[in-house]
């Protein structure tokens, strides 16, 4: 078995008597029940991936950022010249992203993997993991984006990078990623699985003009009808997919195989997740949307999945930046749930009897 | 003078040429143009606070938790008995309530104090500071909450305990509130203020039924009836408010007087803020919503401070728990503005020509 076929059969559903345990405690906390509002959730939803209450504290942090190229930049999808993959690859490597700088905030580890860029830096980058599995994905509108094979051992990446953070101590994974073009695979992604069509989905990604997206739609009902509408998950991210996104897809399902909850950061890892839960159902209790991204695939997707973005603060970069704005709300509500005291032990009165 | 007085003279405009020069350097950093969001406005907004590109990082960190009674509680306006103000405050000073285990997260420092509870705490409260102006406020519906010396002195212990705190060296202060019957006081200032009629700014407070709530609106009608429509914020703010909300008001104005940013929690400390501004305008430029509070007046007072909140997560607690939670999004904003590599710097190419 692959790596990632190995994750997927680790994965168990979470823990329901831990949610029923951890909610029954969030009712004991010296403040009004339910007023502490989505925070209760997400404690609730901790307890329950770590079958433990209170859940333990989700540190420390690992961010991995996969980058790798897309082939249909040669369709006049993006605003950006494709050489801005590698160039912020090394600005990743010498920590002037975003990023890095959120990374820094929260006392994060950024692991930078190269899964896929089209092209070489001009200097080495020790810093960044190569994986490198092609120079860039095929152009998904006239032929399949990635082999099979190509895609298995791009899952494979994504499931190693997670198991080595996991082994090294990391109790929260957040997603990043950077790929020139990537907004365009993950839309068509969305729109594959989820039914939705391509022109009520598709955003202006990195600041893309009118014509721009009216292309990226265009390309993405393209590539649709080369696929068909019938196929498997698997069969649809090596058609439409990217290699960042079958990695994203890999280190998703691989910490749910080790109970570790993972934030998404933007519609690139909201597509990772669609394919994620369609592969593994179970994944799903493990996936924390750390924010809504300005793309409407984003907001589609995770509609599908049923999750409730923590933060909204009309961020569009990608890298990881929302999930990782979010990290110390995922925290603070593991902390809540642990240290709070309880009415009898604090001696507070509970709300009059109506 | 007295010290709110001293307060409200010295504050000044905020820098608007940082704001134009910390807006030019953002669209030099590594990233599309406004793919940050609010962060790049929050962090245009901390430049022009500090009067200074990049801005300071703002830390360390005061939440100063102001708690009082209220007498409109003898107008069946809350869920919870009076008693709990007291017993927060000794969970406050013990550790165990929510505001305490989210600073701990922030490495905040929580300052407690007693402005106007009604009741002695069982056993004397070291950690909480005694500056009881008297035992709860008058019932707002039939005599003014408090006379003008009464006002006068809780805007001089808000605003002793800002510079108090800045004197220390904290460069962000949080408000935080607890006084079971504050939404009332809160939401009548809101409707006085603003002029929004109480049916449709009133809210559940913490956790009340509708009776509960149509007894709130009727209350506030009835004090705004008695009290008339033209009278001056300090009136206002002595007939319908409260003192940890007069508290409030003098630690925001002390705070924009030394060009702090002070990040409001929920809907006291937003009608904190209508009152602050109302009577000292250039406020406004010092105040960041940390949530959006479920109470309806939360809203409208923010819409009419023209303030956008970082973080809605359904919270209704008080305690400074929902500005807590948005103070890691400031300091990252701030430090995105200073720490971020530039297109020049990094050698990454920009977007191509439209």
């Amino acid at each position: 078995m692959t790596t990632f076929d190995t994750a997927r059969s680790a994965v168990v559903p979470v823990d329901a008597e831990a949610a029923r345990s951890a909610q029954d405690r969030q009712g004991q906390l010296t403040k009004p029940p339910g007023s502490l509002g989505l925070l209760e959730d997400l404690s609730v939803q901790l307890a329950a991936i770590a079958g433990n209450v209170p859940p333990p504290l989700p540190e420390p942090v690992t961010i991995a950022v996969f980058a790798a190229d897309h082939g249909v930049v040669a369709e006049g999808v993006t605003a950006w010249p494709q050489d801005v993959t590698v160039q912020m690859l090394a600005n990743f490597a010498s920590g002037g992203a975003a990023i890095n700088v959120l990374a820094r905030h929260l006392d994060a580890h950024v692991t930078v993997v190269d899964v896929g860029v089209a092209t070489d830096p001009p200097a080495p980058l020790p810093t960044v993991i190569d994986r490198r599995i092609r120079r860039g994905t095929r152009n998904l509108v006239v032929e399949a984006a990635m082999t099979r094979a190509e895609t298995v051992a791009a899952l494979d990446v994504g499931a190693t990078i997670a198991a080595e953070a996991i082994a090294a101590g990391s109790r929260l994974l957040v997603t990043g990623e950077m790929g020139i073009g990537n907004t365009t695979a993950a839309t068509a992604l969305v729109a594959a699985l989820t039914g939705a069509s391509p022109e009520t989905i598709v955003g202006p990604g990195a600041a893309a003009d009118a014509a721009t997206v009216a292309r990226k739609a265009e390309a993405i009902r393209s590539a649709l009808l080369r696929v068909g509408s019938d196929q498997d998950p698997l069969t649809l991210l090596g058609e439409l997919g990217g290699l960042e996104i079958a990695a994203l897809v890999g280190y998703i399902t691989a910490a749910a195989a080790q109970r570790i909850p993972v934030v998404l950061d933007g519609v690139i890892a909201d597509a990772a997740a669609v394919v994620a839960v369609a592969l593994t159902p179970e994944v799903r209790g493990y996936l924390i949307a750390g924010h809504r991204s300005s793309e409407p695939a984003a907001s589609r997707a995770l509609e599908h999945l049923g999750l409730t973005p923590l933060v909204d603060l009309h961020l569009r970069l990608g890298e990881g930046s929302g999930a990782a704005l979010a990290v110390p709300i995922v925290q603070a509500a593991a902390r809540i749930l642990g240290e709070m005291a309880t009415f009898d032990s604090a001696g507070v009165s509970r709300k009059l009897e109506d």
